[in-house]
Formats: structure tokens, sequence, C-alpha cells
């Protein structure tokens, strides 16, 4: 596989605002679903990543908003793995309109690994080599 | 003290939907703010009943949608205990806009009281008796 | 078809709440997901809808939580209509997951067509036709 | 007045994650609390805005976060405009624990002023004398 990972979702009427568009914050949610789902596709789950005590929280996130997204789109959410360290990953996003293709945010994410006590914790070394793989 | 507790809340950009109003769901998030607010006006704080150990879970949840709210409306959540027992409470609301007095909707909900396990706990015989002291 | 429509999600972790489960608010978005999902089962697009000019604003919505859902857990919803009048449709809802089959919550909603300006107004014909279809 | 201003807020159970904290993207919710009560200690509502057919659209959010925020604790948004041009405006924010002062999460946004068809067009004039007397 390449580092780069795609998934879809349909927006929810919940997720659009007034203005008529999805509200802004909902994005870093989309961002989570898609980081997650790369995962997955490596065969890792987060889930069972958290179980062994490990999380990963993010500590650093930027949206750019490029074109809106409205209620019913079809968006696809494409996730690259674009750094791994010892205690810290990053990830870049492109959300689009999967029908379109328009451009709609770029977004780019830090998380930093922590124990269930929420200090810097190392990532388990099999679950860094299967990200370190896909660099 | 009467056994209803009124609390304000402003209604948030990111509640609203494209239909202008506030999203269905979010009446709920309301209704969580004032039980949260009508406990710690009895004295007792629900995290520190978490932190003993001691949850209580949503059984059942009832809204009528009277009028809708919208962006900036300052809101009056009303909250009123209606029932206690070993391992369960009941909450009725009324959801007000604040500057006119028109109501928006009514909702009840039934909790029940959970250990960190998720299974049916009882209340703690302390916190019983607060609750039963506005019955 | 059948009256009842099933749709599968994938929990996210924004779902969740510090209880470690998905928080009660958010099952009347997957309520909302599956009612779209039907109508578009049966050729309708709740989006088209709005574009003519009409809404279906919730006047009423029950669920009852039966055990919890948690992150990444699969999700199926299984909304039914169980009632269509001029100005007023229904929907139950079967919320379960989807890999082990466990009844998670049943919901019910009330919900009214409205025009543009939050008034009382008629289904479209065409479309009530079609809800009508699979009572 | 300063150029900063400072509202609070109360972190809802509705917030938290299963990892016990603040989900990342409800900080972006705050930051527009924040810029809400920022435009109304000028004596300018955000509603009033939209009502005249101009909305502020976020272009560009980063946020970093520094310590997590937790359900009932008290939060202070300091909201500081630090940008006006005829279509645009910047906040800068700080989000902080109102009890201990630690600081939780820094934020910056830059939104773009848009009609009600989300094209570009120039924030008001009256609206924007009253943002550059702050700056």
């Amino acid at each position: 596989m390449t580092h780069t990972h795609a998934t879809e979702l349909r927006v929810r009427y919940a997720e659009t605002d007034r203005m008529g568009v999805v509200y802004y914050a909902n994005y870093l949610i989309w961002c989570e679903v898609g980081r997650v789902e790369l995962l997955r596709a490596l065969g890792r789950s987060y889930a069972a990543l958290e179980a062994e005590g490990i999380g990963l929280a993010v500590s650093e996130a930027t949206v750019r908003y490029l074109s809106p997204a409205r209620f019913d789109d079809r968006i696809r959410v494409e996730t690259t793995l674009t750094g791994v360290r010892s205690r810290a990953v990053t990830f870049d996003y492109l959300i689009a309109n999967a029908e379109t293709g328009a451009r709609l945010a770029t977004a780019r994410t830090a998380l930093v690994s922590i124990d269930r006590d929420g200090r810097l914790a190392a990532i388990p070394q099999d679950f860094r080599v299967v990200l370190e793989s896909v660099l």
C-alpha cells in the first residue's frame, strides 16, 4: 500500500450549521476518522493501541478551509502519514468532495503518544515498525 | 431551595444546523448541563460522584420540541428532580427562551447508577439523602 | 423493499465521552442518518426535499438505552417508517452492534413537515406517495 | 476597552471523550464562543451581522494543545482581535483553566467575510470601524 489512505463518509445534517455548510470544527472529526482508518488499513487498530495503554493525543492541528462541504455530500478523506518518532506522529489530510473531486480542506495534525496517566510514552515498537514501513 | 433549579446558557453557532435552528440532539446536551448544575446547587458535584466510582447513565430520554431555539438566544434550563431510588434517578426539564419566556422544549430522562464496570450499583447513601431532601 | 432499512456506521472517537461509551445525545444523530438513508433507499433525497422548500422537523424523540456502544464498534441502524400523514411522519429505530447483533438502543421520532418559514406545510404529494407505499 | 476579551464557560460532559479529556475539535467551538462574545463586548452582535447578509467564514484555524481540559473545569477563553482588512479578520485565543490559570491551548483563526451566496464581500463599514478601534 502507499502511505496515503482514502476513506469516505457522508455529511450528516448534524454537521451543518445555520450558514448552510459544515461547521468548521467538524473537519477535525473527519481527520480523526481518516487516521483511524489509515491505521486499520495498516492492520493496526487504534482501539487496540489504547487497550495496550497507549493513546495518541493531538498536540497541534491546522485546517485550511478551501470550499464548503454541504449536507449529504459524499466526502473523501485522504490521510497521509508524514512522520514517526519514538513518541510522536504526524499526519496530513486532504478533504475533498468524492463526487466532483473538489478540494474542500487541507489539514495537518501532530500527535504525541501518552500513557493512561497522560505522560509521554514511547509508541510500542511493533506499532512503530508498521508506521515506519509506509513513510 | 426548591426541587427545581434553573441555569442559563447562550446558543452557540456550533449548535445550529442548516435549518437555521438548534439541532435536535443538542437539547439533550442542555439537559445534561441542567442536571449537573442542579446537583451543584445541592452542594454535590457530579464529577466528584464519578471520582468515587459511581456514574449516572441515561437509560431513557424523551424530548418534546415546541418551538425552535436559534443562534445567540439566551436559554433557561429548568431541571426538576422527580424521583430517586437506590439505583435510579429521574429528572424533568423545561427549556425556555430566557428573554421572552417562550417554552422551547420539555424533556424527561431516567438514569441508573453504575460502577466503573458498567454494572448497576447503589447511589452512595450521603448523595441519595441530599437528592431525597428536595423531592 | 420492506419498510425497514438498515444502514451501518462506525463509532467515532468524537462520539464517546469520558465514561468510555457513546454520549447519549449522539444516538439521535444516528437516527437522523438512518432516516436519511431510508429515504435514499426509497429513491428520495432529503436534501432534494429541502431544496423544494419543505423540511422535516422533529417534534418528539424518545430513546431507550439498552447497552452502551463503544469506540470503533460497527453499528447497524434499522429504521422503520411507522406512519405518514399530510404533515407528519414517524419512524422507529433499532440500533444494534453490527458484529454481535446486541441491541444497544431503540428510538422513536415524530417529525412535522414545515416550510422555509417554519410553518406547518403539507408533504409534497409525490413524496408522500412513496412513503405510503412502504407502510 | 482593550483588544482582548475574556469569557468563561464550564466544560460539559458532552465535550469529553473516552480519553477522559475534552475532545480536540471542541476547542474550536470555544474559540467561536470567544469571538462572538468579543464582538458583543464591542457592542456588535454577530447574529445581527448575519441578519444584514454578511457572515464570517473561517478560512484557517490552528490550535496548539498544551494541557488537557477536563469535565466540569471552568475555562477562560481570552480572545484577541489581531487584524482587520476589508474582507478578512483574524483572532488569537488563549484558553486557560479559570481556577488555576493553567494554559490549556492557544489558537489562531483567520476569517473571511462572505455574502449569503458565499462570495467574498466587504465587512460593513460601521462594523469594520468598531473592529479597527480596538486593534
